[in-house]
């Protein structure tokens, strides 16, 4: 997922205007506390936990209208609003999310908590290891997008909330969404599945592990051990730039850069970065290192990779075995990460369980990056879908 | 171009049997000597140069039954027979060079060079730089697939050669078949373009961009500066990672790989490489850096991405105005790399300017190595193609 320039900036004269969800704070539940350290996928355990989540507008009386919101692999708990007054940039998902938007916060309570394994609030190895009193940096487990959601789970108990309306999210948000419903059948009434997939495929595996090296080949990563210290920037960059171009696609790149230079009439004959595509790469490159932890790069595009129903279930099929929630799943026609094709295998392992289930696949040019742009066909599908869901849900409630 | 374990392992009790060409020879020529060094694109001159090379087969007495080979970006010279007795794998297009062959060695002479700025025995950034007695390193001037043709038309002017019968090429050998007929249109009878375009896409650019600065991230890299200590290997390796994904297709590593693991019955929540197509890259990565040299890669892939046909005529119809050789354009289905609607768009630029166009699209699923991989309909092509072109060549020779 690429936030950093994608997310259409507002004029945030009136915080976005009068469709915005306007100021949050960030809010913090920790919970696993030994000796009830939280077990996970791996036979590990880990504890204390803290979550960072925000919400958006008003949990109703019968705690019926909560959709929890889960991010992808660089996101945060940030998705709608503005933590201050001066932010230039609303939330990664603020297109979305707000009174009289698709998830319309005028009847909807909107959780959204940054990962287990984040670097955004929540606990993750760059978060202090309570055995050593430092941060854990590679002493961190192994996670898994089950260990995730079993976190958020916590939280959402926490809130007081039994049932969900919707588990919601995009690419790693979509897997989560998926995990949730098949981890908890009974604690959501739908299931928002985003330009994602029932299995990390070997060619995402492929480029996740690129990542991966590039980050352990930096000598300043140090086997995890430099917090404190210089950090591993060049190897973090080299991995955002090559997961970027599969947020992209083909098209898309020739429309946005094509072979246009930068800032030269001709070639230059050197290895600067002259074409414009080259230097946004290393534009995106280099703003992910400010604000994102290589430790948990490793940890999150690992649990991306580990991610697949089938093996977990036997099949597909299996997996969904037994779940009464209603699902949406939406693909993107030029996403080359997680492609129509990947959705499509959830659809029919859904169907063939006789789950309602309704699938849009949404012509775009913008590859996987889609799932954050605005697109008004994509937009109103969620909105009617999980006003639906609402109005059957809340209806009979006083 | 994937060569490591790409091209079949053939028995070699015979050298590869009777259509093997056999033991062949290296051979060097050398020129554009001071004062007469060779004029580049950029301006720069450069001088001496050595072009590695060998030949297959018998030049005729007409001197009409040459075929001129270029290699892609990782390749060489060596593209058929043995070098020695004990090797065990044949040159890299061993496939489709020997007698009966696609390339038919019993009437045509084939010739392959390393490309000016290569690694294998040609002049390249590990060569000595004569004003300073050390190697170029990044004192190498920046060359241009122009520049490599230009070399070669040297080598082809050593061999008394005026017209060749063909110029053949796949991926970075397909572009300096293009501009070979394009610099020098009387100097050859045909053209056989495979897997690749008239111009570097901005996506094939990005893929490019972060290899090379995966290569000068590492310290070792030490501005060029490595030869004679330890060389940039582990940024090399992830140059190399991630250009192989490009070469293979998504649908290729399922079926090759899926999710798989490489020596464990579970998963093992480390951060080794224990998925197969994770093993696999890291086998690639290793691999090539016994055998390649990092500034090279550095000179080829930008020579690469500088190719443009539109940008250096204006438009790709006006690039193949008055050219008269008969042309064959390969693409295959699953090339995400080089798609088959590049190879239409020189088609279609081809057929503008009425030069006799034959366009073959492959069905593979091998992606962007299906240009080095076996496949009957593909190699009879070729073959076709070549002795047509041959007969009416050799056509009134006694």
């Amino acid at each position: 997922m690429s936030i950093d320039d994608e997310v259409p900036i507002t004029t945030n004269s009136k915080l976005g205007g009068d469709n915005s969800v306007g100021l949050v704070t960030p809010q913090y539940f920790t919970f696993a506390e030994a000796p009830n350290e939280m077990a996970l996928d791996s036979g590990a355990r880990i504890g204390p936990i803290t979550m960072a989540y925000e919400t958006y507008g008003t949990l109703n009386a019968a705690r019926s209208n909560a959709v929890l919101v889960f991010h992808a692999l660089s996101g945060d708990a940030h998705v709608a609003g503005y933590h201050t007054p001066e932010d230039r940039k609303p939330g990664w998902w603020d297109l979305l999310i707000g009174p009289g938007k698709a998830l319309d916060t005028d009847y909807l309570f909107v959780i959204c908590a940054n990962v287990l394994g984040g670097c955004k609030g929540s606990t993750g190895p760059s978060s202090e290891n309570p055995r050593t009193g430092k941060p854990y940096g590679m002493q961190f487990p192994v996670i898994t997008i089950g260990d995730m959601v079993q976190a958020q789970r916590f939280l959402i108990d926490h809130l007081g909330i039994d049932r969900l309306l919707s588990v919601i999210g995009g690419s790693m948000g979509g897997m989560q969404a998926l995990e949730w419903v098949i981890r908890y059948p009974e604690r959501t009434a739908s299931v928002l599945a985003i330009a994602t997939t029932g299995r990390q495929s070997a060619q995402g595996i492929a480029f996740d592990e690129v990542g991966r090296q590039a980050i352990m080949a930096d000598p300043n990563w140090a086997g995890g051990n430099y917090y404190g210290q210089a950090s591993p920037t060049a190897g973090l960059a080299i991995a955002r730039m090559i997961a970027h171009i599969t947020y992209l696609s083909d098209a898309q790149m020739q429309a946005k850069f094509g072979r246009r230079l930068q800032s030269r009439e001709s070639l230059g004959y050197d290895f600067t970065a002259e074409f414009q595509v080259e230097s946004y790469l290393k534009y995106q490159g280099d703003a992910f290192v400010r604000r994102f932890d290589a430790n948990s790069y490793l940890y999150i595009t690992k649990a991306i990779d580990y991610f697949d129903l089938e093996a977990s279930k036997g099949s597909l099929i299996e997996a969904f075995s037994g779940i009464q929630s209603e699902f949406m799943v939406v693909s993107f026609t030029s996403d080359w990460l997680y492609p129509p094709y990947q959705g499509k295998a959830l659809v029919r392992a859904l169907q063939a369980n006789g789950i309602p289930t309704t699938y849009l696949e949404v012509p775009s040019t913008y590859g996987h990056d889609a799932f954050l742009l605005p697109n008004e066909r994509y937009a109103a599908a969620i909105h009617d879908f999980i006003m639906n869901i609402y109005q059957r849900v809340t209806k009979g409630e006083n």
